[in-house]
């Protein structure tokens, strides 16, 4: 038997190996040649975890904090390099759900008493 | 490289074995030879999985709702073979919580930029 955490670390490296990461990989190499698209993305991204953070320390997140998250992903789907990365992250985001599906098996089982 | 799928069911079989799952299993097996403690757990992990049914159909959940699941819940926190339970479900969750940050660490790290 493997100690879960090394089958982990394989895991990890066969992901960065799959086609659906290298798809990823290559549409956030474009996005970063694309000087305002990257620029955008990154605007996005602090914007977004910044909110992550007020909702984990409990404030209560308003209208007003979300319009200007909401505002920039409206302008960011007009962006083709963008467009394609989200449609890249989609497609990891359903292999990793299932992979997810395939881990938690055994936990699912015991509780259906298949075992 | 092996293909993700084969890696990911090798971690649910060694997570099969882990001392954290098998603790798990044991406390389950224990719980059901408590007829009415078992029917209590059952009971609420029923309506835990119609709530959640619910709120995935976008039915609005209300307190009227959710009472008789935080009823169970505070009755169950009495019972010994379900705070056992409970107690194992936390320590493999904090695994499997390790374990998915492993997993997803390639892709923490492709927009971190470090690769």
């Amino acid at each position: 038997m493997a100690n879960v955490y090394d089958t982990a670390n394989q895991l990890a490296a066969d992901l960065r190996q799959s086609q659906q990461f290298l798809d990823l990989k290559k549409s956030y190499d474009m996005l970063k040649l694309d000087a305002v698209a990257y620029a955008l993305f990154k605007q996005f991204q602090d914007l977004q975890s910044d909110l992550q953070q007020k909702q984990m320390q409990g404030i209560e997140i308003t209208q007003e904090m979300v319009q200007p998250l909401q505002d920039l992903g409206q302008k960011m789907q007009t962006i083709q390099p963008i467009q394609d990365l989200m449609a890249k992250e989609q497609a990891l985001s359903v292999m990793m759900d299932d992979l997810n599906q395939v881990i938690a098996q055994p936990i699912a089982e015991l509780y259906q008493d298949k075992q």
